[in-house]
This record gives C-alpha cells, structure tokens and sequence, in this order.
C-alpha cells in the first residue's frame, strides 16, 4: 500500500516555499509528510503491517521479505507517490496496481473544464498517456499519474484500475466483479 | 535543538484515539509527527545542521559527532520532548538548556486558575517539581516539564531558562543579558 | 524478554562514576551491559529469538515482525529496564506482564527495615505506586518498578506478576496456577 | 560525483534480460553495479572522499554533511544516473552540474545519423529537451539526459556543462576559461 | 549460499593494483564485485531468497531469521569467500558445506604439476590442510580452502563435499547418492 | 584504537562453553564483550573520540571519516582483535601498529618455559611467525598476534612495536624515543 502527503504536505510546504527553500527540498519534506501518514495506516493495520515504513525500493523488498503488508510514502525527490507505486508493483511482480484516488475513473478529458468528458471503462497505457500529456500541459493539475508511472507499468505491462477511493469499499465492490472505475490495460 | 510534536501531533492523535489505538501506539504516531517537524527545522538551517533527525540519544550523539547542529524530535513512548531535551542536555555535558515555550516563564501558580500567581525570576529545581506535581494533580494541564526531565536536570546541575518562544528573539534577549523569563537552579 | 545489566553493569560503572563520567553516560554503559545480557540469552534461544538486540522500542517491532522472541536489554538512560518491558508490554497488545525479580513478591513494606512486612498477593496499581514511593522517599533501594514502568502499566491497563526469578521454574508454576507470587491489578 | 554502471551494468544484465528478469530487477542490478564503479572511485580518492557508497538522496546528505566528496551510483530504478546527478546538485544547492559524457558536447541533431548536425556552444534546457525528445522518438540510442534529470535542472535553475570525459583533464580545461563542450542555461 | 568475485573482481583489481592501492582496500573492491555476484543470484531466485546481500555474519544471521535462503559474498579483507561459507555454516549449526569448484574433487597434489596425482573420494580436515599448505608453499595457485576456513570447519566439525560447480546439476547428483567429488571428514 | 574482550569475555564465554554454545557463537559473545570495553574507552575520551563501536572494517572507515578517534572491539568469528589492529591499521595506511600487550615485548622463546627465552629489540615478521608458530603447536596460550594479523601486517609492511600496556604511559614512553619494547619489521 502506498500513501501521497495529502493536507499535511501541502501545509508544510506552502510556508516552506514562500520562505524560499528550494523545489528538491519541498519535496523531501512532503515525502516525510507522506511517511508520517503511511505510518499511522501501518499502526491501524496491526500484526498484519511490517512496523516500519521503507524509504527506497531497496528497503521496501526487505520488508516485503517477512510476509507482512508494507505501507509506503514516497522515496525520492522529483516524482510522484504513483511512481513509488508503479516502481513497487513492478519489484513484486504485481499483475495489477489500484489507484485510488479522488474521481471515480479515468475521463476522455478533464471534466472540470469540458462538459464533453466522459468517464472510460477500458483505455490502454497508450491513451491514457495521451489524456494526461494534453492536460498537463494546459493547466497542471490533471494528473492520475506522472510520467515515470505510466513508463514503468508500460515496460512491465501491468494493468491499472483507476476507482474513487473516497468510498474505500469500492476497492471489495471491483474485487467482487462490479462494474467501476476505469481499467487501463498494457498497448 | 529539540521540538515537539505540535499541531500535528494533535491532529493525526486525536482520531485514532477515537478508534481505539492505545497510547503506546499513539505516542509513537506523536513521535513520528514530531520528526517531521524536526525535519522540517533542518531543512530551514541548511548547511549548520546535520540533514537527518535522530531516533534515539546514542543516534544524536552519533550525528553531534559531526560538528553539526541536530535537531531532535521525540524518542520513545511515555515521556515528552522535554525528556528528550534534558537527556541531550546531560549526554553533551551542556550547562544550560533553554526551553522555549508558550509562556514567559514559571509562575508561582497555574495563572489560569489563580490570580494571585506570580512569575518566579529565579527558583529552585525542587521548587519546580512541587510547583509542577501540585497542578499535575489537579489539573494535568500545566506541564513545563515531565518527571524524567526533571530528575535528569537535577542529577546533572543542568540549569533551565524557561522562554516565551512565540518570539524567537527572546533567546537572543536573554543571551545579551535581558531579564526575561525564569531561571531554574540546581538544589 | 527484557533483561538489565546485572553484576556486568555494576561493574563496568563503578570506575567510571569514582572517575566523575555523568550519569547519563554511565546509564548509556549499563545499558550496553544489558544489551550484553540480551545478546547472550538469544544465542541460548537459538532459532526461536531474533538473533539480535534492538536498541528501541521501534527496532524491537521490526525485530518481533519475524516471529522470533526479541530479547532486549534497556533503552535508554533515565529509565530503568522495568520501563523497557512496560514499553514493551504495551507496544505489543499484552495482556500481562511477568516480572522475575529477586524477592518472592510485593510486600506492604520493605521487609527488611520493617519485620511487619507482609507479601501481598493481590493489589492494585495504585497500591503499589504507593508502597514505591514511600519507600523511594527514604531509601531509594527498594524499587521493583521505575514511574516510566508504572505510568505505563497503568495507562494501558497492564496486569503485572511478580515472581522470584531466582528459580526460574517459578514462571512454568505460575503458568500452571500454583499461587505464588504477587498479582498487580489495574485500578 | 556520480556515476553509471557502464560496461559492468550490461555485461551483468544481458544474461539476466535472456532469462526474462524483468526491467525493474534489471534496473536494481544495474544500480549495483554502478555503485560498485563508484565505491572503486571512492578508494581512488582517498582521504577526500567518503568512504561508502548512498543509495539514496537522504543517505547522499548524511554524508555529504562530513565534508567529504560524496560518490554515488544509481539510486533507483526507472531513472538514469544522469537523474541522480540532478537529484544530487538540486539538493546541495549547486550552480552548475558537469556532465562528463563520450561526446564532446550538445550536437543540434544526431551526428551519427545527420551529417548537418553542429555541436552547440550554448542551448537553453527548453533546447536540449527539444533536441532529446525529437531523438528519443526515433533511436531511443541518443540520451544525454533523462526526463527526470531536464525537470529537476529546469525548475531548479541548475546550469549544466556537457563535455567529453574520455579526456577527464577536459573538466580542468574547461574550469579555466577553455571554450570546451556545450553550455545549457536556464530558459 | 556464500559466491566469490570472479571474473568482475579480477577485472576491477588489476588496474586498481596497478595504481598502487593497498591489498586492504584491493580486497573491500573484491568483496563488493562479490556481493554483486550475490545480488545477482538472489534475484534469480526470487521469493525464495532473503533480497538484501549481508556483510557480516551478524547481518547474516538477521536476514537468515526470515526464513529465506541468504546469499552472501565476501565479509572482509584478508580472507576467501571460503571462509565466509565455513562462518556461516558454522553460525547455523550445518552438519555440511557443499564447495562447488571449478575441480572436481581434492587431488593428492597438484594435478597440474604432478601427473601422478589423484583425486581422493575421502579424506581428514588434517590430510586437506596438509596438500593446501604443501601446494601453497610453492605456488599459491592451488587453494581450495584459506586457513580460517580450515580452522573453522575442524574446531566445529563440519563436514565438507567438493564438487565440480561448473555443472551444477552435480549438487543434486550428490545429494542422491551419486559418488562424485570429495568428501572432507573431521580428523 | 582497538580493545580485545577480557576478562568479561572469559567471564560469558566459560559457562556457554559448558552448556554446549559452538565456537562461533562463543566468538560472537567475546566480540560483545570487547565491543562494551570499546564503548566505555569511547566515553572516556569524550569529543575526541567517535561515539560509536563499528561493527566491521567498511562501518569503521566511516566513523573514521569524521575525523574522530575511533574504538573497536572484534569484528567476526574466528580472529583475535589483533587481526582487527592489523586490518584497520591496513585500511587506514598507517605506517606503524602499537600493540600493548601484558609482556614488556616480543621474546625468542615462551619466557614461562624455557629461562634462557630473551626479549628481542628488533625482529622481522618472518621471525615473528616462526615464534608464534613454534609456541603454538605445543600450548596455544603464546600468542601475540594470529596468522590474519601477520598476513596483512606482511603484505602491507606495517612496523610493529610491542609494549608493556600494563603501563599506558609506555606508549608515550616509546614515542618519546626511550628504548623500550620490541619492534617488529618488515621482511
């Protein structure tokens, strides 16, 4: 399982960068930030969870080794908590990576700015690429995945379900064959 | 340097008590928060300070090998930041140790409750520990100090001024000679 | 299973304090002695303990994610290694705690300065605090359990027995119900 | 100082590539192997380097704060050690980032396939993305930098020198006043 | 399973001696060509091998607490992997240590240099140190077993089968009853 | 600066010998025991010294990196801490390794069993070995240095100069040029 930074990142940088400390550093705050909440998840998940939170791939494979769920936050400067997933999913041989997040799928378009947008049950690394490469470079904000995500689950064709984790049941209700979220499969 | 766990401590803390974690656990998350502040204080200092934030006195040590300032969150379960302070304090065969706090020094009494309160410019360790044990039982809210720093302060002579630290220059003040807060002497 | 410094301990300090090393400092040595302790009942375990000694209560959770026993020794200075099993106790969800000591139980007073003493067979946390501190006041020798331990034992509900480890055999009694030693109650 | 696998890396990963290792170990057992080129450096500087290898950025700071020359490897994988030369002078506020590499600068196409293709004196970053990503579409073969390496010295403003390094006397050269290799500025 | 550093050691050596570094700091880049050979084979055997190369027997002891296989390469200088091996068989209490060779067996003397010489299917610990020390007198060449090695597995008794490893299909024949290579007993 | 384990050693190591520990193991619980004496000279040597006892010649080098003095203990299994002296004194390139011993220097025969045994000012190590070697096949008690230790202090041309350090003042002693002890030369 990983986590992102959330709230608690955002508030820790903002006064950061106002203050002038540089982008490599924020992020070495926010990926602390999300170490902090990935060891509160590992706390509720008990016996269950390996007790300690890994800062590389290398050390996630350890902990991984004891059979026990690892929780990870970030662990390097310059990508994203969906590249640690990316990066994990690839080192453990996973055939699929859930991404749950704040929509309920994958949209043709960013719905906040075009009412066209509809939600896609089925798009390949390709398109999903595409989606993400048009609206980022229009406004930033849009992004299901950064770039070294989408290369990693390419090279190593892993499938990626895309569900609104809000509801986390969601993640037992696609489990169970519902139909939700958006899949995206290897070109 | 040594800080506490703060706002955020609080924050991510309060629901999990709600949920039942006990208050080993807790403290732990409390711990991990106050790291991320500590973190957060390093990064601020840049090149003075050591870039990593210790998880145990024989860790800090290490790190003060370095010349460099460290910045310490907490330790371990079942005992505050001020703890940690003091057993830095002894450990560094420092002479003093400043505690910067919500408040500009000790007073006689919990201010809050009685009027009558004064702030003490100068006062002993034991005066402290009573004036600490008399509000502890009553109130559990007024606490500069908690009994294993008291008991290391008094053990090794360390003397404590106690600060106003919501204006960081009060430590330059007081440096220069300024009398401000309270002085704590060993018995 | 936590076990202290002994006679290793007391011997390794003894110079040290006659040459003026601090009390911090000195605890940091009886805590290496411990570890020493720690070491060496693990390699009796064999394959059922972790081969090696944590240095904190959060290496102790890596170490006891694998299955095996954990043995450690103290922790920290400040704290006697009775703190270390109540951390312990608490960190791990136990219900109780087995103290092996060198008396056969908790007595309502020391019992060597006053011939009334009765070993009690139940009694609460409170009772003991009590009996601690009283006797803590005068002599400071009789001290089954530091206020860390004590703290801690109370605020997670802790059961503790007391048992004369001077035969071991007496834990497999107690395991089986024979009625010796002392049965410390939550309040 | 950083640097790549070289020869070591493909000689160790063909074999493993045959036997359907995927690209993620692929990527760690490259990572290796670059740190062993860098631990050899490290020996060959003596005194003035420290004597062990980071594997991560965090690990880089710690070290880098004794003072000594830091050789680093690869950090993780999915990224080239270019990427961690980026990593590593954004987080150690650098000016400028020498790239020692087997052309002797920044060439306005592939010179292997154009024969039009000039070296450029000077190139913006927004330049040299250009002229990457326009040769990445086709070959694949023509990589001076990744992408994360271009975002990290484009948002953090790091100026970079590309050189020949198969003459390392060219970096002396060049740090005199010698106009050598290619200059790549901030847009 | 312990691996030496072969070929990439030599490669990395040779120019290294050349330059006039010292056999210390020669053997740590042996010993990391080493562990890159581990790191190698611990991927080829995926979740059945611990994912980490340890660098001392204690580390290895760690990671054999997992209950995966542990490949290790060299601990360090001035010893073969073949004392690593008996270290380690020692550490885990085996009966025996399979040293797969590019021989196969242990020849009365140098089968290069004496063609009378024959491979013994058994032989004492005592009568092995005797034709290692004879042969290692006058060329150095000819050293199936350093004397730590030597030392080790006759102080703990642990028997050893020298096998040709370069089929390694020949563990497995040995282990079912074929009669190839030789077999090392206590004295 | 390195410790050997001592009487506290001895101490540990007798009772586990009778209950059945192997050597190694034995070996592992001497190595504590010398790494507690080495933590404990640490503490008296204050800032000067690094806080810390490495575990291994790479952990070693960089504690030594920071400039302090460092103290170690054993390192592994089957070597005495001589060869721990010869091994840093290697990896350090240092000219000359003072070993204070409980015999006022090197003597040509064991001084306990033959009257006519005289001490040596000079010797070679090729004489060394022979002492060693001779004295060792009857009684095993005679051993100032292991075979380790005079492997690396030959192939690296270390000198040697044995003191009484029954005396510590002999070391200044010696350095101030007085003729005392026995130095040991390259071959």
């Amino acid at each position: 399982m990983i986590v992102g930074g959330g709230k608690t990142a955002r508030d820790y940088i903002k006064p950061l960068r106002d203050m002038g400390v540089n982008e490599g550093l924020l992020d070495l705050v926010g990926i602390r930030a999300s170490r902090l909440n990935a060891y509160t998840l590992t706390l509720l998940l008990g016996d269950r969870a390996y007790p300690e939170v890994p800062g590389s791939i290398e050390q996630f494979l350890e902990y991984w080794a004891t059979g026990r769920i690892v929780v990870a936050g970030g662990f390097q400067p310059g990508q994203s908590t969906n590249a640690v997933s990316a990066l994990v999913a690839e080192a453990t041989h996973s055939d699929i990576l859930y991404n749950l997040t704040t929509v309920d799928g994958v949209y043709s378009d960013d719905p906040k700015r075009n009412p066209k947008a509809r939600k896609l049950d089925t798009l390949t690394v390709k398109e999903l690429r595409g989606i993400i490469e048009k609206n980022k470079a229009e406004a930033g904000t849009y992004e299901l995945f950064d770039r070294l995500a989408l290369d990693i689950i390419e090279r190593s064709k892993i499938k990626v379900v895309v569900l609104d984790g809000r509801d986390p049941w969601n993640l037992i209700r696609h489990m169970k064959g519902e139909k939700i979220g958006s899949l995206v499969l290897p070109d």
